[in-house]
């Protein structure tokens, strides 16, 4: 990737990809959405956003069928598929294995650069963190209801942090153009634990109390519960070295106190008989937890839970 | 009380007191049952009771509006009110409480025997545990759908077992005389924890999960949800000098295998708006654990979301 980037791709474009990729054609950039469906219809009408921000419809997106024709000079590919599919990136990733790519992953939950470092040895590799209220309504058609921000850092093998490189800030100023509130953090895996000190508590209750996020900040119980899980994550990050302060969960709370009522994704998820994204949010934690002998009864209760949820939930797609 | 028992009042006749009070008159004790309302309707139609163990009406059963109407020569009370209603033993046992008598409370739970000590200083005090599938149909009707096995044993200030006594004995004749399949426990205690073991898990994740014993006991994430509350249980039981073997989790998993699909009394509360039994079966547990230092969890994190539910569960009698 030269440092300034020009044109990019897009693999998912649901509620996320889709979003952020049209406000980056809007912005002028040459834009491509693989897509496994829906291409003709996109090529006809364009991409239709239906935004806080303001309604718009892309004409000037390309539609491509596979990774395959992704263009060598592209200079960086935004991948933004559920990461309930990431079990599909190797062989979507596949055509890309040899090259010198820049790849930004938005998704939730931690430890899934690993995979993309395994699939793309050569690549760079940015890790994306979405505060967004969108939905897919259909083909080419999102609505974008409220929030927004986008969060990124840059990825390494290692795990550690990689500070503020030259590549992160030419990535900053695509997003700052398509009027993209967005923020740059230096370490990547403690913006994932910050993302998850939210994340975990409030996705889980609200499938498994059937609650909207204004409802659990209701009670004195479910902030018991929250507070609780908040407190794992915490304690989950620090046997990582990552270090998160107690303000911080109690300014998540805070915040979380002033949001609209709002279902979770995950609670749309479940509603909809689609996967939960348990391995990203919940099981990576474990595992992470795991190799680093800390004991997380309550994530792995609220995980139990949940699986016993969607295996019941047999409505999958 | 003499050893021999021949008068017994019962106080709490639902599907549990109801049934066993029945069964008790018509074994051919002078049975009184203490209740609020439906007095005229019992007199007149009798008690029927729709029984596994055989079908019958109770004709020789007296009914009292009050705990005041109780005679001094009753040889044993039986208490078997829900252990929700509990804050209205005060009340209840006023009129008894200067009196030499004998008590013995049906409730699932632990701690519950310390109030009546408290509220009687100069009763005998015994604790039973009902495993039993029952449901009051309406004024004077029961229905005995399954099981029925009471366990008993006396209860000391102190909580230390009271080994198997003479009062005890008699208690057990009764409910031999009446075909009870009935068992002696030395430690009320224990046998608390022990009933716990199972109440504990299958109670609350019935109502969480919405599932009834046999669909939690048929996936992996519930077992494993159902042992690691099952170990806390067994661990707080422990901190208190109680031990419980590993073998009787096991077996209670295997027995429950065995069980008929069954909703449990608490998913029953729930779906029919009651109050949940949260305090003798979860907080007292807190409390107990509190006093012995010993974290709780797993199972703290299924009582606060139980309170919430019951919280948002607005249908309360």
């Amino acid at each position: 990737m030269s440092h300034s980037i020009r044109k990019i791709a897009v693999i998912g474009t649901g509620a996320v990809g889709g979003l952020y990729g049209a406000l980056l054609a809007k912005s002028g950039l040459d834009v491509s959405f693989v897509m496994r469906s829906g291409l003709e219809h996109c090529r006809k009408f364009g991409f239709q956003i239906q935004s806080i921000w303001g309604d718009f419809t892309s004409q000037n997106i390309s539609y491509l069928s596979s990774t395959k024709e992704i263009s060598d000079d592209t200079d960086l590919i935004l991948i933004a598929i559920k990461s309930t599919e990431n079990f599909n990136l190797t062989s979507i990733l596949n055509p890309l294995h040899n090259k010198k790519i820049s790849i930004l992953l938005i998704q939730n939950g931690i430890s899934q650069e690993l995979l993309l470092h395994a699939l793309l040895p050569h690549a760079k590799i940015f890790g994306g963190l979405a505060f967004l209220c969108s939905v897919k309504l259909g083909p080419g058609r999102i609505h974008h209801l409220d929030y927004g921000d986008l969060t990124i850092a840059e990825s390494q093998k290692n795990e550690k942090s990689m500070g503020i490189s030259e590549e992160l800030l030419a990535i900053e100023k695509i997003f700052k153009s398509a009027q993209v509130p967005i923020q740059l953090e230096e370490d990547l895996i403690l913006a994932r634990w910050k993302k998850l000190v939210w994340n975990i508590p409030f996705n889980g209750l609200s499938v498994l109390l059937n609650a909207k996020t204004n409802e659990l900040m209701e009670k004195k119980s479910s902030l018991q519960l929250i507070r609780g899980l908040m407190e794992e994550v915490q304690t989950a990050a620090k046997m990582e070295g990552k270090k998160i302060e107690d303000d911080f969960l109690e300014e998540r709370i805070r915040r979380t106190a002033l949001m609209k009522p709002y279902p979770t994704s995950m609670k749309l998820d479940y509603e909809n008989g689609r996967k939960m994204e348990l391995n990203s949010i919940y099981h990576s934690v474990f595992q992470r937890a795991k190799n680093s002998n800390c004991s997380l009864p309550r994530i792995q209760f609220l995980a139990n839970a949940l699986e016993y949820l969607e295996e019941m939930n047999c409505n999958h797609e």
